[in-house]
């Protein structure tokens, strides 16, 4: 048996852990750099140690009971290949396991109940609970997936101003916002566009539904475009008797507006986040130890 | 006053050269490896005066006669930058002209007469020349350009095999066979994806039109959707008494009978390629020259 379950929300930029006794109470937390089990697997231990010390610590309890704790891991990566196995192997808690950056996410949303969840931040990517299963599509990456991300309107946005400057569309508010920034300079354009990252493209994101709003032409196709792709990945989801989807991200809010009425009428708001997801199977899976010990 | 006219095809895998009297006629062809003078400018001059002296020899000229000779150089990044300037004044001719490969293209299907040229390879790109003067559009690239070339031919379809394997639109022959290639894993096509060139995207775009034709529901889509762009590029540059469009390159066949009927009805075979474009560009330099020692 173990005295304390421990979630883990393993991001790309910051790693965070929240402690909680039997009945799921939180009692502290922890916060540690970031956690990339696909790229640096000796760093990502270290700061899900880190975090997970730091919230034993903000507890008041002695950092040395992690390896009588259990614990659950939420990262991305977690389902590729041998990534997740291979940081569970080297976890020092009792018991852990491995889930992905996803399935906590989606637990923290919609704790134990069914339901759709759609994430829309620098990338995205859904999920279902249905009976229990849960299913994940998406979530492929900007180049040939990601669709409706912040990085696919950056792009999106960047190709129709180009449009624009040949004449090929009507140049808009925005457009032309866009290319003065690059010294209506095509070439500058296709320049930053090579070299851009995902982070990059998406800092267009909420200029895109600004002028969206406002309706500058362009930007309400490339939301329309965007949201039109949202409903096709939740209808591919969605069951009949299922009445809850609950948008994640930051970009979430923005879109709420762009969905088909039928789908704007399953909308529901999160119960918690990521990391409250974690903490939550941490807290089975300790419960689990108790009753096979019991 | 110039004896010789050498007319120059700088491209990224070779460059092409052929030299001409002053009456137009082909006396000799040379070739020569790359010349792409953005990424390597040295390299991009030697293989140019290679392949040069290598017509001119072919031609049973003295290859010394190229400094006597007149010539005009075609190559991609002409335009951008001081790129072009610098290789001009690196040249060894009497006298020469540095332009754009789009130009020579434009020159060598058209000859003289107005109208509207587009290229459809790994890339695309447009060009138009109306009572003499030449615009351009396009050719910025697939990331965020170069719409109907190969290489987005190939990224829609790797897109759309990655919907259909999550159940977001429905699977076709093309869809299973792209999925099968890459033993159905969807991380598979994310990693070929994320280090893929233009031209790895590009060489799907035999299959996408194959399939297309045999009424794939999604290859069908892809071209489409292709199709349907070219068709608004024509529309930004064709005026009301242009009567020539001219396809080019490596998938102009594949996509005459896609566009508009409208556009269709204005299709002609170009007269002549690249090479023959600078050398006729070429021969009026050389007869600027006579002209005016005259």
């Amino acid at each position: 048996m173990t005295k304390y379950a421990i979630g883990i929300d393993g991001g790309g930029t910051s790693c965070r852990a929240a402690v909680a006794d039997a009945t799921g109470r939180i009692l502290g937390r922890g916060k540690a750099g970031p956690a990339n089990i696909m790229s640096d697997r000796v760093m990502a231990l270290e700061n899900i140690v880190a975090s997970s010390r730091s919230a034993l610590e903000n507890a008041g309890i002695d950092p040395s009971c992690l390896v009588s704790s259990t614990a659950v891991l939420g990262v991305a990566g977690a389902n590729v290949g041998p990534h997740g196995s291979l940081i569970r192997e080297a976890l020092p808690f009792a018991k852990a396991e491995v889930v992905t950056d996803q399935l906590i996410a989606l637990q923290g949303a919609l704790g134990p109940s069914d339901g759709v969840v759609a994430s829309f931040g620098t990338g995205s990517v859904y999920g279902a609970r249905r009976h229990g299963k849960v299913t994940e599509i998406g979530g492929w990456g900007f180049v040939v997936g990601d669709q409706a991300s912040g990085a696919r309107l950056g792009r999106d946005l960047l190709e129709l101003a180009l449009l624009a400057h040949d004449g090929v569309c009507a140049a808009t508010p925005l457009t032309r916002i866009v290319m003065a920034a690059f010294r209506n300079n095509p070439q500058d354009v296709v320049e930053f566009a090579h070299s851009a990252t995902p982070g990059d493209f998406a800092r267009y994101a909420p200029q895109v539904f600004e002028h969206a709003a406002a309706g500058d032409a362009i930007a309400t196709r490339i939301v329309r475009k965007a949201a039109s792709d949202i409903d096709n990945s939740l209808d591919a989801l969605l069951w009949p008797d299922c009445n809850t989807v609950c948008l994640l991200g930051g970009l979430a809010l923005a879109y709420r507006a762009w969905l088909s009425t039928a789908h704007q009428a399953l909308l529901v708001d999160p119960l918690g986040d990521a990391l409250q997801g974690a903490v939550s199977f941490a807290v089975a899976l300790a419960g689990q130890d108790e009753r096979r010990s019991a």
